[in-house]
């Protein structure tokens, strides 16, 4: 089975990464035309790796225009998305020695929420990223293009049971802080993001589900002023991730645990 | 000249706010089904206000989803959107007591990144947006939808020169801040945020033009850790946004200038 990685980004990063078998590059054009910029750039790194580069014009790119996809004239045939263990998520963070700092996506369905909350996940160094395997959006070639290529460095598990995963997590001494938008919930208090955290982040619609909000350690929300009700769920949850990642490296912060 | 705000948020929002011209609601399904839910609640405002309520199967809701717009069942037949001018904004900042808090948007593009970072600014209790009128996202209905019905009740000013609005906004001794990516600007320090405050987002491509970025009393960046670029533009906005409503409303902020 491949799939098509498709936008600049997407691609070049997915080539750097070299997380996942790739099969061919295509490009969009005349096989005359000389690349240039990013392009350029894909093209050589493709070339330095022994791939096979075709250049068309139409074919797969106008269907991928027709699913209003962007290829931006690029796309990668690639294996499946290197999915890994929550242990190794761990492990990573161990290597490093920093407290896990982990992202739990609690049936996020939005390909582009799921994108750019992986992105900012990724530019906020947090470890790895936890999704349950049914009801939920997955790693596909619509969230790397949206997570800007950043999805292809991250380290993604897909768990059966996430209200068990999140129990093992506790086991370990992380800290499992739920993102809620009710106004009942505590306003978040960045100095309680600094240690080994999980932050979990409901569906768009509905939020956190009540069994996994009650596995929570701790509940936060944002503050808001405004008449409309509530943040958008990746802009949400990519802003705790903003606080979480200046507790973590402010002096003083008990960032290692 | 009408056009159709669809999705259901956007929809009771545009009711809720009244600020534009409304034709006629438009529901889709079985003239004899009862609405229920959000649905209802969007009927009885409509009936409210004595609007022509018609529901239908197919029609305008299948074009809707053609294009990709996701109507959630409702569309709401309206006037052009109600831009203001940039006096009108900082007029209401002055009524409510407030330091001015606006938000300048230096071409961005993409209709989602705009309606997400309105809806973001609406949340945070910014007083006003200031558009180019040229080479940038409008206010169409997909900017509606993805606000989530913000953009009904946010002031929006399309500006012809940008630029010499910011000089204005400086004469009336509004700090403009630019929001960089460059790694040679400086980190972003909330302190500085607590004034009278108006910040710039650039293109998702290119970021701020050049005219803009000397323009600004100073530049600031968000703090990253990883590997891939940069944040989603409308990410590391609404993370400007949510810091600079924390340094408004913290003791000792600023605020009222």
């Amino acid at each position: 089975m491949s799939e098509l990685i498709y936008g600049r980004h997407a691609v070049l990063e997915t080539l750097r990464a070299g997380r996942r078998r790739i099969y061919r590059l295509w490009l969009e054009g005349d096989p005359q035309s000389t690349p240039s910029g990013i392009v350029a750039e894909i093209a050589s790194a493709a070339q330095a790796a022994n791939l096979p580069v075709r250049t068309i014009k139409g074919g797969l790119f106008d269907r991928l225009a027709q699913q209003q996809a962007s290829p931006q004239g690029v796309a990668l045939e690639v294996g499946d998305y290197p999915y890994v263990e929550v242990d190794a998520i761990l492990a990573h963070a161990r290597k490093l020695g920093e407290a896990p700092f982990l992202l739990i996506l609690d049936h996020v369905q939005d390909p582009q929420n799921l994108g750019t909350l992986i992105r900012t996940a990724e530019a906020m160094g947090v470890h790895g990223i936890i999704l349950p395997d049914r009801r939920a959006a997955r790693v596909t070639p619509a969230v790397s293009n949206s997570s800007s290529g950043a999805v292809e460095r991250m380290r993604v598990a897909q768990v059966t049971n996430l209200n068990r995963t999140i129990e093992e997590l506790k086991q370990r001494n992380i800290w499992v802080a739920g993102l809620e938008n009710d106004p009942a919930a505590p306003l978040v208090d960045p100095k309680t993001l600094g240690g080994a955290l999980a932050l979990v982040v409901g569906s768009e619609g509905s939020g956190l589900s009540r069994l996994t909000r009650e596995r929570c350690d701790f509940l936060i929300r944002l503050h808001t002023v405004g008449a409309v009700e509530s943040l958008n769920a990746a802009v949400a949850g990519s802003i705790v991730l903003y606080l979480a990642r200046q507790a973590r490296t402010e002096p003083g912060a008990s960032s290692f645990t």
